[in-house]
């Protein structure tokens, strides 16, 4: 398939596609849900992107050469102190129309505190928030958030129902 | 907010942000779920950025001018031939991370047909599937989608289950 690279970045690749379709290349992610009972671990932090903090479950891009579940298992360290046993709930495509930004998308659970350390450049606050009051939040405008963590706030909103 | 644009596109802006973060800037977007029983509207198209077909909800931009609920109302028109009342269900950021791309997800009931003038570039084929099916195949790499689709899937699974 005919590419042509327009911009190299450090995380992103802009290309055009069969002399048509403009791409954002990007490498692939994981996310991770973790509940302890109503309440769902998410990191805040400031996005340029969106000129806003977010609340989002912990989340991470995918190394060179880390499977998923490695990248899932390092993430959840780094980001929040914690280890744990992991599930694959399900994969998606951010926003197939423009990226090619893929998402592997799990579960912890039975877990433990382990020692993290930082990614220099992210400056994260953990926040535990009850699962429906995210929601109304998130609904509301008054959160910000990202597509994979509403999607694990609706599988968590699942589990507790049947729970 | 210091702001260098390093591509223009017809549907990417290519920026660097405090000469450090990489974005990809990109029209806020919408998204409607429409169920039939236990049956969720997709459509299928070929999607050059990830090199494969997906099915996803009808979805696309909100072009210049429109609100998300008529470009959610216009979208349903073009993509799939129906009209109806448009319920807001929620919103989020496609990618945070790299991307500003704004989703707002909706879902349409008291559905009727109407005309519908297919945009040119679209090449759509309109599939009626079950939501356990697809959910398994997404699940299982059988089927590409997107974040916003897997999302209506979930909700769409509680609204059954509360059925």
């Amino acid at each position: 398939m005919a590419k042509k690279i327009l911009f190299e970045g450090h995380i992103l690749t802009l290309a055009i596609l069969e002399n048509k379709w403009e791409v954002a290349l990007h490498a692939e992610a994981v996310a991770v849900l973790v509940m302890k009972n109503r309440e769902v671990l998410g990191v805040v932090q400031r996005r340029p992107a969106i000129g806003q903090k977010t609340w989002e479950i912990p989340a991470g891009l995918i190394d060179e050469g880390e499977t998923p579940e490695i990248a899932a298992a390092r993430e959840l360290t780094e980001e929040v102190g914690l280890k744990g046993k992991l599930e694959f709930l399900t994969q998606m495509y951010s926003s197939p129309g423009f990226t090619d930004e893929k998402i592997h998308l799990y579960r912890a659970t039975d877990l433990s505190s382990t020692f993290a350390e930082a990614d220099e450049d992210e400056d994260l606050e953990i926040v535990w928030r009850d699962v429906d009051e995210l929601w109304t939040d998130i609904k509301s405008g008054k959160l910000a958030t990202s597509g994979p963590t509403l999607l694990a706030l609706s599988l968590a909103k699942g589990y507790l129902d049947k729970a």
